[in-house]
């Protein structure tokens, strides 16, 4: 089949066959259809989208155009988890081991961050030594050992979808749900895990900035991952302002360890805490090892409480050649307080996030190189009511002029009126 | 403007500015926007197609990527001939010379033949010396003289159409009406005539098989190049049978002699003379030349009558180095015999295009080389009535096999049955 019948089919409004999608993904994966074409069908796509057959098809068919992760012999039950991304989310780096803590098999691929959401390899290259380059042998090898492995996308790894994101992010058909949805679901698939977490986050610091289409994406993600037989359990959750107190890299793996090792946290940081612990109930509950919400909310609270799970972090940090916890830090603090009394009505995320890459700590571009211990902690959540003068954020800054141009724009994020807010909710939606 | 909002405009369906589509043809021109963002536009100018006037700009702004020619100082009027290609369709070389040998100026770029559709720069390859690489000044240096030139189109010629005509062809967005308008439009813009004559073909040896169709892409033609300021005349005429006798590059330059120099003509070759003749009229009453298309065509039977348009050819000819007129001559040679008696229904000329390139008269990828002395001699037409055994086509090869091969599928090519046929209409439409 030539492929430029199969771009007409899409053009024409027709359905595609599984064939058809593994043509098109076996040629995207071995660069023998050019980017010219695919980018035809994306657009294509775009404008006639995917039903949930094609959908399902895509996503099978992108993750068999590589390597598989091959879970066999690990003890069951298999986990992954997945954010749609936001800012401060650091939620992996206590789920992790919070889930292998309770018994649970975690093997996860992350992504480096783009834009303002962070990726969580990013973080984690704060940590001296720490790899984040574990072979598909070495993640398997270290999931029978520890219960738990992550390691950075493998080029081999769902490498038709590596180019049709690619494609898509310069061809103006990101926005596509259908193709949204099976790239997100084909990693999870070359993932080898059966029970899949996904956070699908939505606000002002999230890619979908409004409910409807944060409602959208889940409703395809949970019917597609039905349709490919996962088990599949999703929570929809706050991103209009940020996630935790910390957002910047090191910062970030700092405010994950105080909440592993109980240290004391300031409200935002237990909002955090709150959502890990949410999330590890589901997944608990998902994977069938507690029967009852209830039981696998206690059971995710005494294996943070207790020390188990930080325990496990210290085993993986460990196993993947973490040789301390000296984090790198910023030379430069600058404290941002309040400009007036009240209560805060916003701190916008999508702001936040643009102040910590103009401070060096995300990329605008792929290539860009980014500094690790920069960012900015966030000190006040929606609802929460202020004094003029009072702390509302600490920026971590390399030089002074940039600290002071962050707090310049970290007052325009806050915004603080007389009259009384309510507070955010964190979790929209969780089934 | 970041080309992805141009993209992303024209994805939701929203009007382009002339500014928008001179983004795209410059960046089309000098390779500034990658093939697979021109691909991505293309598919959604496809699905979303360009209304009325950004058809318009797009061909101003193609025209304009480029070089263009300038007739200033040559005497008008300024007449360009196009048609949309088809099987045996050598009239520019009988035409362009008899317009020229009524006082018109006729400056004209040709392509090479792909597919089905014929090339005039390939005819006129097979006659000895014969140059189709004149530069722009070269052109109007001998129009000036002889009031006619022709030329292969030149690299810098609406160089932005040639990028997006190469990538319509691989991205199945050939199709798009206002494309191909804009296509066909944009290179006539450029060549610097002010009257244009465009012979739009219908049937199975064209592009347009449909009436419907054809009439669409004339509707097209007319209303753009009346918003271009150009004087745009149009023919719409038979492409379901061959038009004239031979098809094939020596033979087909052969037969325009034949017409040229008053030579006894078959039925097939009158009907190409015949078309000659009434676009030659069109045009001598478009241009302002003749005051009546009567009189047009009175001029028209003259010029050709009186051996004058035979003299302007041989000028052209010499002008342009040819140094003979021996044209290469296939060795093998078939006739082909009606099988049974009765009338001719049809003369299939897709069949007839097909069965040239597989003697070697065409080309199939645009990189093939093509033997300039093979075609076939269609010797009948729809309606007439034929004698089982009586020649009705000759087959020109290059050996005894292809031949054979030829003669049998010309005979499916040539549908003869009991009942009398009518024949089919030359002239379609012509306004």
């Amino acid at each position: 089949v030539d492929f430029q019948e199969i771009i007409a089919a899409k053009r024409d409004g027709r359905e595609h066959s599984l064939s058809d999608l593994e043509i098109l993904c076996k040629g995207a994966a071995d660069g023998s259809i050019p980017d010219y074409q695919l980018a035809a069908w994306l657009m294509a796509a775009y404008l006639h989208p995917l039903n949930a057959t094609e959908t399902a098809d895509l996503t099978r068919a992108m993750a068999e155009s590589g390597e598989r992760l091959d879970l066999t012999g690990l003890p069951k039950p298999w986990v992954d988890k997945h954010s749609t991304g936001g800012v401060g989310d650091k939620t992996s780096l206590v789920l992790l081991p919070l889930l292998a803590a309770c018994g649970l098999t975690v093997v996860k691929m992350s992504g480096r961050g783009l834009g303002i959401t962070g990726g969580t390899v990013d973080k984690l290259s704060s940590v001296p030594g720490f790899r984040t380059d574990l072979s598909p042998e070495e993640m398997k090898a270290q999931a029978a050992k520890i219960g738990l492995a992550l390691t950075g996308q493998t080029p081999n790894l769902a490498p038709a979808d590596k180019t049709l994101y690619a494609l898509r992010d310069v061809t103006a058909t990101v926005g596509s749900m259908p193709l949204i949805v099976s790239s997100i679901l084909s990693k999870k698939v070359a993932g080898g895990a059966e029970t899949i977490v996904l956070d699908v986050k939505c606000g002002s610091g999230a890619f979908m900035k409004v409910r409807e289409e944060a409602t959208k994406l889940a409703d395809g993600l949970r019917s597609t991952g039905k349709a490919l037989g996962l088990n599949v359990r999703l929570a929809m959750t706050d991103m209009d302002q940020p996630l935790g107190s910390a957002v910047g890299n090191a910062l970030e793996v700092q405010e994950a360890l105080d909440v592993l090792q109980g240290k004391p946290l300031n409200s935002c940081a237990e909002r955090f805490r709150e959502l890990c612990l949410s999330l590890a109930a589901l997944t608990l509950e998902a994977s069938g090892l507690c029967g009852t919400h209830e039981l696998a909310r206690a059971k995710a609270e005494d294996a943070l409480a207790s020390g188990k799970a930080e325990s496990k972090r210290a085993e993986w940090f460990e196993a993947q050649g973490a040789t301390s916890l000296d984090l790198p830090k910023a030379p430069q603090r600058l404290v941002v307080k309040a400009e007036g009394s009240g209560f805060v009505h916003r701190v916008d995320a999508e702001i936040v996030g643009h102040t910590v890459i103009d401070l060096g700590g995300g990329r605008k571009q792929k290539t860009d190189t980014i500094d690790l211990s920069v960012g900015i902690e966030i000190l006040c959540l929606v609802g929460d009511q202020v004094e003029q003068g009072q702390n509302v954020a600490t920026v971590h800054a390399h030089e002074e002029a940039s600290a002071q141009q962050a707090a310049e724009r970290l007052l325009q994020a806050v915004v603080v009126k007389p009259e009384p807010a309510a507070p955010n909710d964190l979790i929209l939606d969780l089934r």
